[in-house]
């Protein structure tokens, strides 16, 4: 038998009104269960096509994992579909009819006999109970095959699959995992660093994910003592792009830095244009220690709000070490903050010269014993990317400081 | 005969490190062009299972579109599938090696032969020029099916068919579209909107995209005359929350404004953290316009570098009229900006109250001609979203002011 099949059902994905992001969820976490996902499928909200499916992957697969289809409105067709694929008729589930009027009770609104429809289920089902919808899971077992049926919003699929991801998967227990977040290094230079380890650990599964400009490694394994043999090794491997062991994001882990040692930043930005700024403050609790930002895009303010002397920009320019280095101190002073980081560069796609191309950036850091400045070429990306690099290495800079590394 | 099969191949999709935008992508594509998507199929890099899918689908689709698997690596298996399923062999076809020769030439790369294989294309393939990559796609006929076979990389399948759109669709030209962009009302008020618009236009076909806190309505016909009194009539129907009839952004479209004007803008962000600035500077040309922003994020940084008066935040408080206003005042006099945009709101989860709930936004823009003042509550959404909401917002505002509506 193959390992899993995921089936996606709704008109709004043959549409392209949006891409299926729940079979990429579903296959990440079947591979990390160890039941590789062997074939995705994506069909519209129609009953004949999913009983088709369906019975051909009874026997065939050990698990098949279908999203969607189980609200109560006349588009809604999986459990019509399930009763035809598994040759069983529909029957009111009591356990499935208490959760639907207990998630109507808790939300304190009516519900119409229409939602009832929503606690007919095929005779045999296991109910999952849903802690995020009115919608109930269900599971079958036929032939070798586990098959599972989940509500179609991510937030509720998601919550479903996390309080039974151990009746789901066939093996009862999932692998331990252990996910470090990456930035300032590609993943292919990231995969070489890590092949020794990958090596040495053979019983680990390693995998990447990239996702611009921060890549993560998820390692996963049944025995949690190779895992963390592992761990400390890739850790070692990886150096100093590594920035999170623990899921945290750039900005979180500052935001969490700083409040913990109660000291305050504030950001002077040119080519990230407020980028920084807005990633500490979608933080909550940001306002602990975020006093705010200038954005000096155009020179003249460089010079008025941040005091950059107009010498400076004139003999080195804007785009140089002295013109950042002023403007970190320079905000650092008039925000009144601990911490202070500046980026002045040529995020493009015009505005480069020779000497200085789009993709040069100069970034600084103020803090209560110094300054640190640094220089990058971001070349072969564009606008945006540029943007988004500059804020994350200034970002992985000042955690880099705060925890003298 | 059914409509059209979308699939996309490729290992990485099924261990489930990325969503399968491709699929999305050309599914509206299908969508628009007539051909709607009546399956989507994801397999791995697998011949056999591509040969399989392939001959099921010949003869039963009018349209197979299939992405992936054409580099010269050996996990590239989608030309020796086709093979398979077509029953021809593979031949060197030069018109394939003269581009995969040139594209080199291009980027003044050395070549080696295994480039070469991907110029070995089934007997019979119509090859389409790649603009953006060095593996050719090709297009196959056999029992009224058209198969199309496509780069994998997003930039490169989305050059290919743009630049061959009207070969690879049946129809030979496809509907005429307009795009309406719009931000302030979700999908369901607008589709009521629309709804009479959509009973008067039976031969326009009209579909809705939300991405918070935008949402997009295409129409589209072959027929450009009810089309064209179909846009008049959607314009007026969908009224205010409309800001864009060419496919801009509200960004694009306001430093598109503010450039023909000779105008500059900059903000003064309390609750949107720098998100307005970091919206605006995305745009490329953005300093012919934007002069810079402070964002005061700390009450203290409103009074030092606003000039709030600090009367004003005690006794209005930081979110009230009186202090946007003042922010928005003190940010125009200090950049020397035409125009200035100001926030202040409570972004959540934490620091709302009875009368100034989590969610009560209040936004001003400073203008030559005076103030305008708007206070929003968007409640139930999280803190990332009311964020969001309110930038879009903001930049509404200011551009219904240019735009003197």
């Amino acid at each position: 038998m193959m390992g899993s099949l995921i089936i996606s059902t709704g008109d709004e994905l043959l549409r392209g009104a949006l891409a299926d992001t729940n079979g990429a969820f579903l296959a990440a976490l079947c591979d990390d269960m160890g039941v590789p996902c062997a074939r995705m499928a994506i069909i519209g909200d129609d009953e004949s096509a999913l009983a088709d499916l369906l019975s051909d992957a009874i026997g065939r697969y050990v698990l098949v994992l279908c999203s969607g289809g189980l609200g109560p409105t006349t588009d809604d067709v999986t459990t019509r579909a399930v009763s035809r694929a598994f040759g069983v008729p529909l029957e009111r589930n009591p356990l499935a009819r208490a959760q639907v009027e207990e998630r109507f009770r808790q939300r304190g609104r009516a519900m119409s006999p229409i939602n009832l429809k929503q606690a007919d289920l095929p005779v045999g089902a296991v109910v999952l109970e849903n802690p995020a919808g009115t919608a109930p899971a269900f599971m079958m077992t036929a032939s070798g095959t586990r098959a599972v049926f989940l509500p179609g919003p991510p937030v509720e699929l998601q919550a479903v699959m996390d309080r039974h991801v151990s009746a789901i998967f066939p093996s009862g227990v999932g692998p331990s995992r252990v996910v470090l977040r990456c930035t300032g290094e590609g993943e292919s230079i990231l995969q070489e660093r890590m092949m020794p380890v990958e090596t040495a650990f053979p019983g680990v599964r390693v995998s990447y994910r990239a996702s611009f400009p921060e890549v993560s490694i998820t390692l996963s394994s049944a025995d949690p003592v190779p895992l963390w043999q592992c761990r400390e090794k890739a850790i070692s491997a990886i150096g100093e792009s590594l920035f999170s062991t623990d899921g945290c994001s750039l900005a979180e882990r500052m935001i969490g830095l700083l409040t913990e040692r109660r000291l305050t930043v504030a950001t002077a930005e040119s080519c990230t244009g407020g980028l920084i700024s807005h990633l500490l403050t979608l933080v909550p609790g940001a306002s602990a220690c975020v006093r705010g930002a200038v954005v000096a895009y155009d020179n003249a303010v460089k010079t008025s709000a941040l005091g950059v002397p107009e010498e400076v920009l004139r003999t080195k320019g804007a785009v140089s070490e002295e013109t950042v280095c002023a403007m970190a101190q320079g905000v650092c002073q008039s925000l009144l903050a601990d911490i202070a980081i500046a980026t002045s560069g040529i995020a493009g796609p015009t505005g480069g010269s020779a000497d200085k191309p789009a993709g040069t950036v100069h970034i600084a850091v103020v803090h209560p014993l110094g300054i640190l400045h640094r220089k990058f070429l971001f070349n072969g990306i564009n606008r945006t990317r540029v943007i988004a690099a500059s804020a994350a290495a200034a970002l992985k800079m000042t955690l880099d400081l705060l925890e003298n590394r």
